[in-house]
């Protein structure tokens, strides 16, 4: 039997509109698991950029919440703090999207193209891309990517949203429209991308292009 | 074409710990939008019975959040107050688990075989299964079942957990045991249920058991 393969899941919080996207990170951890695959939940111990009321949809003042600590909450306490993970002993890389992927992550949803990633994001990213392992990126979290890629020409997909493609362009990276039901790889740097709820509509076709996005990264693995 | 069903899904928090289940809680949104169901999400509207630092797995003290308000970070904001939903207007109900269902939706967490039913909980049950509709109960969720229809002699799984199923058989309902990738159904009062994270041991063979539990409720309805 060969070797169990451990792979990152960078989360960003617990619901989509200041964390990671509970569909697409339940739904990548469900790929995975069928797969076999030892499971490095991780996330920075930083403070959320903000908390959402998700009924309401808008902030709710006053209260403040830890990424790692409502991160726990979708792999169920099993996660490690993302400054204690080195990329070097994973076999593949993936990150979820919602909007905490550009809030906590990285600072795309408040600078646009002039967004930075957080040091300790960038830091892992380079690993796994250092040691020619793949990376797999959902819904917004393919900016991260394209950011830090760019210059290598990086090619992923956030489905078909005009401004984003031209940032994404905008860094040097290359974005090919794509159907939610289905992944974009780039088999020359091991990045594999979905638009999941970029697009939409539920959690079914989600799923879809998320089980064929962990697919691509555990073939590239 | 058939006209599409709706099922209503109770949702307790969002976190284990002190919540929904959050795995169980999306893959039976993912198995009932396979489906092309039209699901209806709710949670009842009252404060948790306290918040759990999911890091550390002990009460974050200070800490207050709202049971409807957390859910709604699992179903996107797309939730309605159980107070505002009839049983009458569903196909069928759905529990997942988590704590919180024996925390916030009834108290078999903290009374145990004393445990009485949120009246708003009660309520829904009772409309659905007056309706002669099906219900899902999963993982510790069906202790509610047991409370509720015990007089009935309802049968329903926790998996194997010896003390619960004692308190099942107390109150007139019937425990068998079950494995994680399977689902109990009474067929006579129109009741599946199925262990999940009562067993685990992670998402994929939950993920089995809860789609053999949705497909069950679904055939009923």
């Amino acid at each position: 039997m060969a070797s169990q393969k451990r792979v990152g899941v960078v989360l960003s919080g617990c619901g989509f509109l200041d964390g990671a996207e509970i569909h697409e990170a339940v739904c990548t951890l469900l790929s995975l698991d069928r797969r076999g695959v030892k499971l490095v939940a991780t996330a920075p111990d930083v403070e959320q950029l903000h908390v959402v009321d998700h009924v309401k949809g808008a902030p709710a003042d006053g209260e403040r919440r830890r990424v790692l600590v409502e991160a726990a909450r979708i792999v169920r306490g099993q996660i490690t703090p993302l400054s204690a993970v080195s990329g070097r002993d994973l076999d593949a890389l993936v990150f979820p999207g919602g909007f905490g992927a550009a809030k906590n992550l990285c600072s795309f949803a408040v600078e646009g193209r002039a967004m930075r990633v957080l040091p300790e994001v960038e830091r892992i990213v380079r690993e796994v891309r250092g040691a020619g392992r793949p990376m797999g990126f959902i819904c917004i979290a393919p900016v991260i990517a394209a950011r830090l890629l760019g210059p290598e020409g990086v090619k992923v997909t956030i489905g078909n949203d005009r401004d984003t493609a031209a940032a994404i362009e905008s860094w040097g990276a290359r974005h090919v429209d794509c159907k939610v039901e289905d992944a974009v790889v780039d088999e020359r740097l091991k990045i594999a991308s979905t638009p999941a709820y970029m697009l939409g509509p539920w959690i079914a076709p989600v799923a879809t292009g998320i089980d064929k996005l962990v697919s691509a990264v555990l073939e590239m693995a």
